[in-house]
This record gives C-alpha cells, structure tokens and sequence, in this order.
C-alpha cells in the first residue's frame, strides 16, 4: 500500500511517499511545498496545487497527516490550521481516507519515545528507510507520519513486527 | 460591484452577496453552508462544494471575510482555521481578491461601535439592505462583512456617505 504522509505549515508543507508491504517499508519520495508573500488566497491556491501534484505524481492509496496546534498562540494555529485545511481538502478531493496522529504518537512509533527532537526523528526515518534523501525536517516529519500510519491505520501488523524488533 | 461577505466556520459557514453601486446596497442573497459527522476530510470537501455553488449562482466580483480567533482555545482555532482556509481557496480559484477584516472593525462599520452584539448587527443589517430576509446570525455577519468591505475594499467613497447618514 502506498502511503502518503503530510506534514502541514503554511510557510513549508512536508510530504513523504512511502510504500509498505507487510511490515516492510520503502520510500517512494518526499518534499516540502512551500509558500510565500503577503496575499493568503494566493499561498493557499499554490499549497492546494503543489499537493495536487504530489498526489497526481505518486498515486497513495492512503494519506496521514499530523494534528497539532501551536499553544498559547491564537495567530499561529489559525495559520496552521487554514494549511492543515486546504491540505485535507486535496487528501479528500482525491478520495483518500486520512489517518490522524499526535506528534507524540508520531515520534513514540517511529522514535520509541514521545519526545523525541526532530534530529532523532530523521535518523529513525533514514534506518526505516534506508538510502532516503531528505528534503529537509518537514519532510522526514512527514515520513514518519506515513510510517505511523503504516504501522496503526493501514492495518498491516507493523506494530507487532516493531515491537519484536525493539525488544 | 457583487460582493460576497463569508462569516468562517466549520459546522457553520454564513455567506451574503450584495450588490453596491456607489453608495446603494442591495441585497442580493445569503445562507449557511453546513457540515457535520466525525469525517473532517468529508466536510471540508462539502462546505468546498457548497462555496463553490454560491459563486457559480451568484457570481461575486470581490470578497471578504472575517479574520478572527479563538481566543484561549488551540483545538477551536485550528477547526476555524482550516475551515476558513478551504474558504479562502475557494474563493482565490474563483480568481477573486480577498477583503479580511476584524470583527470589531466589521461591527463599528454596520452597528457604529467595535463591540455590538449578534442582535445589534442583524438589526443593522436588515435596515441597510431593506427587505432581507436573514437566513440566520451567521448569514447576517456575513452579509455585514460583505458591507464593510462595500465601505472600504471596493473604494466606492460609502464610508463618507454613511458618516454623513449617521451624524
């Protein structure tokens, strides 16, 4: 199943393609979209059609983004959250089911702890993923949320797979 | 000039078009587009659909919405916010200009103070757009920000107009 993961941000939106058959994974390709100017309508319509191409390009038959807001920061999560739209709605408009998860869930499956910084997420990404090239910290955070949900949404008995391997 | 107004929200959308020539209003419709049920990928494609119906009926040649928050409360702001955003994408595919405005700044311009009521607005709405028939609070504050933006996005020199008509 090929898996597309999102991390959103108005600013850098990162994206992983990942394809896991049974409990092995393979990375297809990753990204960052990214955004500038003063005008939102306009940074809003380049987002939606730089995902649009992303989906077109590699065709995921599943889609997982982060769901966070920015504490104690009214502006900042309303910025986050009109990204985090526009996103599900191309996720949505190309018929995807969206998995969900908590960056603690995130960095707990991919790291083994909740609290993990960015650099320990990109080098769990690159060991699950060998020979990645990163396009930068979103983009291995949007890996790790496609590994998540390889692992919880699609079903494919990861977790116990994991769970050995850790042990 | 038709000016769509778009009050955002995610379970409630409020959307009012009026037609302003020189310093006359007019109003020319308003509702609410609604979604519901536990899918948020689900309603944001349908409040997409239903924006994407308003401008299809009704044509606007600019637009504006209300630029606002929750205050003290991520989880609510980030559902506005992406609300919101899959608004304001619709509205830029439209190829419109987008008026953002405060809700104090929208309240002084209709009601002639920053902190006016729901009950306030809608009467100050019904009696510059005689003959409305409100479709709800949320379609009236959005038919008040379509106004506000008649005073000072479209230009049309109301605002010394209406400072004349409330001296």
């Amino acid at each position: 199943m090929r898996i597309l993961g999102i991390d959103p941000g108005l600013r850098h939106m990162g994206w992983g393609v990942i394809e896991a058959e049974g409990s092995r994974l393979r990375h297809i390709a990753n990204g960052v979209c990214h955004s500038d100017g003063e005008d939102l309508g306009a940074r809003l319509l380049s987002l939606h059609a730089q995902l649009e191409a992303v989906l077109a390009d590699h065709a995921p038959q599943a889609a997982a983004i982060e769901h966070t807001f920015v504490n104690k920061d009214g502006a900042g999560t309303l910025k986050l959250g009109q990204a985090r739209g526009v996103a599900m709605l191309a996720l949505a408009q190309a018929g995807l089911a969206i998995g969900e998860y908590a960056p603690n869930a995130v960095k707990k499956t991919v790291v083994g702890v909740g609290h993990a910084d960015k650099r320990q997420v990109a080098h769990m990404v690159r060991v699950q993923l060998p020979g990645v090239d990163l396009a930068g910290p979103d983009a291995a955070d949007a890996l790790a949320i496609a590994i998540c949900h390889a692992h919880y949404g699609a079903g494919s008995g990861l977790v116990a797979a994991l769970a050995r391997a850790r042990a």
